[in-house]
């Protein structure tokens, strides 16, 4: 007889609060953060999961919301569940997990996302000096393909895909992540690896019990407090996985997470329709409210066997993934190159970040000749899937970084050729909420014409 | 009637030297070396060239011979060729010129290649500080195959491309690489943005008559002189193009350059029957001798209509590229991450650099575990048609760098999986010549098996 | 504000009888079978729709349920659909009618389909004269992987489809098809073009008022009696679409319908889990009860500006498609060649079935080697994404038909190689209701196995 | 060290005939043609070949060559090649022969072909009774990429393949052969399988010593007027491979070859720039000069442990394909569809050839209201990668056949949309030759536009 559907472990009612789910949410990784659900190896279950706003950014007509949203409170994830073999035990520190998605969407009858980028003092994003206002543009679905009244010619599938996975840290793993990550803030600007505009982003954030959701641990109890205090917040990947924004992790992708506490403790959030790679505008990919279909495989001490840590711990390793079988398929791509020099002409040494920041620059200024605002291509170029690539890393001092975006989701052609003339600007714009904070933008002296 | 076969521009003569071929090849980029060649738009042309050490690493038993190449002679570039439009007019700066890449391949008689690592003191590589040695890989072709004696059980198909390809730049421009160059190379210890390890390599090559070949000029003459002392080193892409080692430059991709010089004089070298993103080793692509097909296109002023400049003047533009309908088709990828954290565990931020050097590191690791070498693996996935992403540039404090390595290169099946035992090291090894200089090694403290 | 979910035009309750939906169901082609629902071009709109024998072929053990089919009922269709333009006018005759798929799937709570051949007393299937009986696999969906546990060790991603998707025939074009097929039932046997074996299965299923559903038409009527006597059966793909078992008709496909009648009358059913091209089984797709959810443009006079009839009249037409951009991608393929000579030895002249017949009992042979009974290998090949070309039609007097089979779907390596001994048979076979009935099998006289 | 360039068994002299050469070409298959090399498994070695018509067709502006070519005389191969393991024992019958594609091209020097349909005279083509002229396009190469001045608005990258590639028959395949293709010549008009217009084709080519050439055996010894009466033609494909035309072995495919013989005696021949599914002009593909690299491995006893003979003998077996891993990237293909209804009306039963000939008549008249003769079309449609599908085959009565066209081939968009008038018609056209023979055409009496 037929299996049974998917046994839905972490329900999500969009009536309620991320806090007032029945299955409780977390938004810290802690191994105290008792599991919310079992699940068997071999058998698949379904989550769901909140946007990674939590619902506070709208679908409306203002980018104002984005100011409103708490980002202490960021990602509400669903879980940790607990996996157990076949004969029901739990997954063991040491070993692999090998999680498949076997299928994902939006919630049904949440047919929508958005991508937005925060203004400066309230996160900013990858390109925060150039672009320092808050901005908004909504995405709807019809299937699997995506369009915003905000950017108009547009239309792409999705390649959706969670932004965050991951298992739970043990104590001794944690304590590695918050020293660590307090080291940076603290004596970071002593040795900043970025140009002086991403300085002006905050380094790290750190533990606080501001905003601290902890699934089914009762707020207010001493357990809560000490949890709150020490649990890591969820924005940056790391060994356990987490917040990797990895947009080719779709349907029949399978992820090897390793296991640092008994069951694992999975966890999972922040869905996205689409995104492109790195995620530029920081709250850049299309964010929905999703669900996914995971099936688990416990590979017995496969750490040992499959990731040589590399740090000073037996803890310091990284996931491994395969990638799924279906991927939209685009034949055609332009490709946008960046070198390792700022936009004041400064050498910098075999730096990708600055590259691939330069490449984006270059992307935004070229497809904006064709009737964009440049704010409607940054959104853009966060949420389609485009491909970022490190092409070479060695030839000092420049790093070289392309990103290739497909040119099958315009509506025009987008390639150079001789004797065309200016094209019309296409309306309306990406909500806007300008900044008038006190950072100073970083200024393009020779371009003509004004981002 | 039939086109004439492609008019040959450049000839190669494999049993000369670089410096005594017919048609002179040149190692520096200055507006005043003069044409070799011109060609008219729409006409296709054929121009070979030698490997990038110019035949100095040689198909035999050693590595040795990387030691004894002369890094002040890379890289022998076949050009400057003068391109005219169809009144014979030629390209003008502001133009852009389109570059078809038509047809490519090894030079005839020569289909065999090279893939290697220089040590600390010649040049190093991205990961030298894990890998001091000079170590060097052997590869044969079965047609669009390649195969190394050196790495036993690895098999796939080339997707070649020229190493370098550009514009000369104007004598405006060729000022600006120099002095932002040398700017690095006198205060970059200052603001060192890469792990100390790899601050040990030459932050950049400046200017220097040593082993100059400046094509058509006479050396010893006084413009020789002025020239050799003002002529950027061809190692670094800059924005004529140049050396951006970009992997997918295949057939029938197309290349737009921004013009900076009357003609546009373009030049080409260092061909690669195939490389991995970054070309991590350095020496790292499969290096042949080859020949090009090429076309090209003027649009004239398409430099102010197609490209944005983002820097201090005009000139700081970069190439903009089409990938061709051609490339191998591998359905199946494992993908390994890294995030900006050293191998000290210390945390740096947004540093896509380091992350990708962890991704790299992380999948040499898994990989020597199916029975290789790390230094076989490091060549290997420095030549092979392996994938670098930038997945996350956001996530304050770690970007996540993905590597993505195609399954099917290897005759065996390395997906993790439950219950198999260790694998039979892999004979024979790469030829190595071991390191014996000064500089310490990045250790893995926590690593069981040593590299 | 987001657009509403997907208008629901036509909902399926599984827990009743097709003959008993709310919006009833209709099983013949026929102008005058009223619409069930309007749509307007641009808006998106759900169709449900049950599986190709109408729930008559259960999860169960058993191969009986087959011969208990009702072939009279089939298929059970899902509209007809009216569609307008924004200003609510109808679509016209000669106009085209452009339909996109936006989204399809199994219907939810019901992740599982079936394959199976009836035997010739049935219905027969592409090799009923070496597969009389009746057999059946189930397959169970995890997400978009489909497995049978009677074909173990193949698993792989569906390409979701419908069989059957077209607009209604005006009565000119109904007296065509009735006439003609008429007239081959009648005639046939004079000029067959198949082998004696596929003459055995009926010619064609001519208008019968048995089993006969007519949507909102009330039976009992005099006009039941009439449109009962006049409908066509929906067993062929024709000049309105229709059963065409396209398989790669799936999400993102857009399907270009000539238009016979005011309003389109679209229907649809018989949705596809997945399909090998041939659907060589007969009732060989994964047979599942699905989703549709679809966009209509109307081009105004699009017949007479795209189409050209080819044929005694001006209805003699053809649907067109465009394929979506997301398929699996497969990187390898097996192929097995078939040429139009049959099983006896005789020589036929370009003819493509023939051919092909032979393409696929070679394929069955050859893959029942890897330890698989021939019946498996049948409904496998009937039911996985496999492609059969058309490589040669000229080469008189053999037609070189090919079968591509994707070797990722199986967990062994099926390619022929050197010294590999035999295989274990795979356990459980698919169910099997044996033929007792009177037409003979082909025999093959030099297989040393039997099948 | 290197391995040496791949050795070169049969070189071709364009400047002499095919009659010529040095090493002498045969047009026969027949067991006792003696091999005119050996080669050694795991070699790689080098086959050149002249064109399917011998140089006959011209790159001119005429097409009364294609009147004028022999052809008794097609195809002209290289070989016999004789493999021997590496102990040098030579391939036995009952071994499958692997032969890997490694490269391929144009003879360097020859970079143009053709495509051509015969009159019915001499050999029609498939829709003969619809384009009753020859017809002639010329093709020139730049690189990889092909286009015609006499199908402007046209160009597409090639997948080059060997049209005909296969092992020698034994005595008794060779009197299989000939027996049933007699069979047909002689009573294959009582039984004829595809419309009218095609029985006016010849049947079969039976064995004839007019423009017989044997290799190595004397012209006018017994031993030569014995075989040149019993050697069978070369058009069509069968048991030992031979003309498949299958478009997709190219680069890295491998071909599974039953062996009949000692040494298997291998021949080739018939390069095609590319090729559609099914070549439809007859002379379709683009007919090149070209060169083969191949590497053999042999399976020993392979055709019994993976070929079931399907027929009345153990030689009723058919070759294996595995396809090759790069072939050019469409993501787009607008798909035409015929069912098994004749240009008259008439109903076929399951005809796939006859449906394939709807679809193709359908595309050409869809693409010529794009600017194209009918002419144009047809020749394109014969020598571009479009794709043809047997998608249905058990829908009684009809079978469902697709041809799907790659839109990236054009320099226009040729997908359905509202509002777009009457096309230029692109010119020149193709090269005529008017048909003045006996044969009556098909009337299209639907259609408004004469073909």
């Amino acid at each position: 007889m037929a299996p049974t559907t998917p046994k839905l472990v972490v329900p999500i009612d969009l009536t309620k609060k991320p806090w007032e789910q029945k299955v409780p949410l977390h938004n810290r990784y802690h191994p105290d953060i008792p599991p919310v659900a079992d699940v068997t190896e071999g058998e698949v279950f379904r989550v769901e999961m909140v946007d990674c706003r939590g619902g506070a950014v709208g679908d409306n007509d203002t980018a104002l919301d984005l100011n409103a949203t708490d980002l202490f409170a960021v990602h509400y994830l669903s879980g940790p569940i607990r996996v157990l073999d076949k004969e029901g035990m739990p997954a063991k520190p040491g070993d692999l997990l090998a999680v498949e998605i076997c299928n994902l969407g939006p919630l049904p009858g949440s047919e929508w996302g958005y991508t937005a980028s925060h203004d400066r003092e309230h996160g900013g994003s990858f390109l925060t000096d150039h672009f320092p206002d808050a901005t908004k543009a909504i995405w709807y679905f019809e299937g699997i393909y995506a369009y915003s009244p905000q950017i108009p010619g547009v239309r792409f599938p999705g390649l959706l895909h969670p932004g965050v996975i991951g298992t739970a840290p043990s104590m001794e793993l944690l304590n590695i992540w918050n020293d660590r990550e307090r080291e940076l803030v603290e004596n970071g600007h002593k040795s900043m690896t970025l140009t002086e505009a991403l300085h002006q982003r905050p380094f790290a954030l750190l533990p606080t019990p501001e905003s601290c959701f902890l699934g089914k641990i009762e707020e207010g109890t001493p357990e809560w407090e000490r949890i709150a205090r020490e649990g890591a917040r969820t924005v940056p990947g790391r060994e356990n996985g987490g917040n990797c924004d990895i947009k080719n992790l779709s349907t029949g992708s399978k992820i090897y997470l390793p296991v640092f506490v008994d069951g694992a403790n999975l966890s999972t959030g922040d869905m996205h329709f689409s995104q492109g790679d790195g995620e530029v505008s920081f709250c850049g990919a299309i964010e929905i409210n999703g669900f996914l279909e995971l099936k688990c495989e416990i590979i017995r001490n496969g750490m040992g066997e499959y990731l040589t840590p590399m740090g000073p711990t037996p803890l310091h390793v990284s996931p491994i993934f395969e990638i799924g079988p279906i991927e939209p398929r685009f034949s055609e791509w332009l490709v946008f190159e960046g070198i390792s020099v700022d936009e004041s002409g400064r050498q910098h040494y075999l730096d990708a970040s600055i590259a691939f920041k330069r490449a984006v620059l270059n992307a935004i200024d070229y497809i904006s000749k064709f009737g964009y605002s440049k704010e409607q291509v940054y959104l853009l170029l966060s949420a389609c899937p485009c491909e970022a690539r490190i092409s070479g890393i060695v030839d000092a001092p420049n790093a070289c970084v392309t990103l290739a975006v497909p040119t099958a989701i315009f509506d025009q052609d987008i390639r150079p050729k001789a004797g065309v003339g200016p094209r019309v600007m296409r309306k309306p714009d990406v909500m806007k909420c300008p900044y008038n904070g006190k950072f100073p933008m970083t200024k393009n002296t020779s371009a003509s014409t004004s981002s």
